[in-house]
């Protein structure tokens, strides 16, 4: 394994004061459901509302004086975008962040209020990476990808080890995946940090490219991406699969309409505010209950940024 | 005053380990938007949902064996069905719940979920009462009124002790105003437990009564109460009303658009799920925002029960 504990533990240095140590909820009704205990890690409390704020919070801090003097760059329409705006914000770094141009102006406005300089682009991958590419020329900033970085993943990682730390004895350890970040964080979390925890990804049926890397051996891609779980449409990316490939157990895959019925439980049982995709893991849980019987289980709840304009149910 | 700090630390103790000790939570966004400090302590995380879990327990815990014996009856549409049943439950109480054949079947189900026996009625508060009597004759069953009862005003009154608890120098306590049950227990944690913490009402406009009543020394009672806070439509009580003249400093009424405006914020920003009576504090601090400026405010959220499938916004 390339990440070392050694790794690990500069990250939860490098983050600690950063971030929030967010709080785990439980669930009486909820473990009754699942016939299990589970651990919700609540990372939609966390800063600008998702883990995301982990990695790009350790990814920047990792710069060299020169790098940081000169920027950070990345694309994003979701909450990538965000967390490099705030977390540039927080450690003095000029951020420039690539939006696609129909991309919600709700999200456009909080990564303007927190500060990034927003270009805008055609909404093709190929438009954002160029664009990305031409402000790295011009200005020297430093692309930092959502997932597929060393930096981010370690900086993901924390959030699993924060819970472990609380709940030593958890049996799994279950987050969604989508571009694969938050997944191999995890996984070198319950590896260094669990005691046999075993670390599955919950994923669409409709976006299973994960599922489908794991059983070919190679990164897959999703031709289509129809899910309302927005945030896990992405692939997965050479750094971070081989670590999924040696650390994680099993990705399990679920339905659209468990995806919005476990999201309406864990909103009206638990009263927090969560995305679609952040109900995968625990749709997962109840699709498989005879797996997880009378198990701890530990849940990355990812973020928290949705349209309560436009809700799924 | 006839309740006493005595009877406020035997109701705490009588609670303690059959309600949650909820978390306090805080938001920067929301501290900016007020311009003050803004602690939320998070009743919506109580049991059933709602801090009338407290009043609850602590009625129903102080009865006699004899009484226990017989059950326990209320008449509700709303949270304190739930609170009584739940609270019966707990304490292996038989609970009568009567409620109006109107009622939203999920808050029914929610009753009967927690082992009640559910009496419907036409939903005239006359039909009500009438219903209940009949119970409480049949099986001398004790009433309880959902806030104009002292045990369930002290048991309310811990929700605002545990926030003082927690910080001691909060300048001001805002909780919504309907009954008058947690008004005045919170005026009563003030009084005991503050140190010259001001208690203030949060009310809609659209049922002012205890405004009104405060104005002119007598309860008055609402013509109508059309207001999105649904929780907050009746009136005051002969035993409620006095704590509140006595102790509370000012009722803050606010209009309609600004109770779904701070339940939106508080949803958006903080990621938790509050009814809209529960919002109304927070609007009223942004009403009056120089009022508040750079304050320590402790807000009750009273509770999270809300059909997220009917939104009001």
């Amino acid at each position: 394994m390339i990440l070392t504990k050694n790794h690990l533990d500069k990250a939860i240095n490098t983050v600690d004061g950063l971030v929030h140590q967010t709080p785990v909820l439980t669930s009486s009704a909820l473990n009754e459901m699942a016939g299990a205990q589970v651990y919700f890690k609540c990372e939609n409390f966390q800063k600008m509302g998702a883990f995301k704020m982990r990695g790009a919070t350790n990814a920047i801090q990792n710069l060299s004086k020169e790098q940081k003097a000169a920027g950070v760059v990345t694309h994003s329409s979701g909450n990538f975008g965000q967390a490099v705006a705030l977390a540039a914000k927080n450690l003095g770094v000029t951020a420039y962040v690539v939006m696609p141009e129909n991309a919600p102006s709700v999200k456009k406005e909080a990564v303007k209020g927190y500060g990034a300089i927003i270009t805008e682009c055609e909404s093709t991958l190929k438009a954002r990476e160029e664009t990305s590419a031409k402000i790295q020329q011009e200005t020297g900033a430093t692309f930092l990808h959502p997932s597929n970085n060393l930096d981010v993943i370690l900086g993901n990682a924390t959030a699993g080890v924060e819970l472990l730390h609380k709940y030593p004895e958890l049996d799994y350890l279950l987050v969604p995946v989508g571009g694969g970040g938050l997944l191999a964080g995890t996984a070198l979390a319950a590896k260094y940090f669990g005691n046999n925890c075993n670390v599955i990804g919950g994923e669409p049926f409709a976006a299973d490219d994960a599922y489908r890397s794991l059983q070919s051996g190679k990164i897959e891609t999703n031709a289509s991406a129809n899910t309302v779980a927005d945030g896990l449409r992405t692939n997965l990316g050479d750094l971070n699969f081989p670590i999924i490939q040696e650390l994680v157990s099993e990705i399990i895959r679920v339905e659209e309409d468990e995806i919005v019925e476990a999201m309406k439980h864990i909103w009206q049982r638990m009263k927090i505010i969560i995305e679609p995709s952040c109900a995968v893991p625990f749709a997962a849980v109840l699709r498989e209950k005879e797996k997880f019987q009378y198990k701890k289980i530990g849940i990355i709840l990812s973020g928290g940024n949705v349209d309560v304009m436009n809700l799924p149910f």
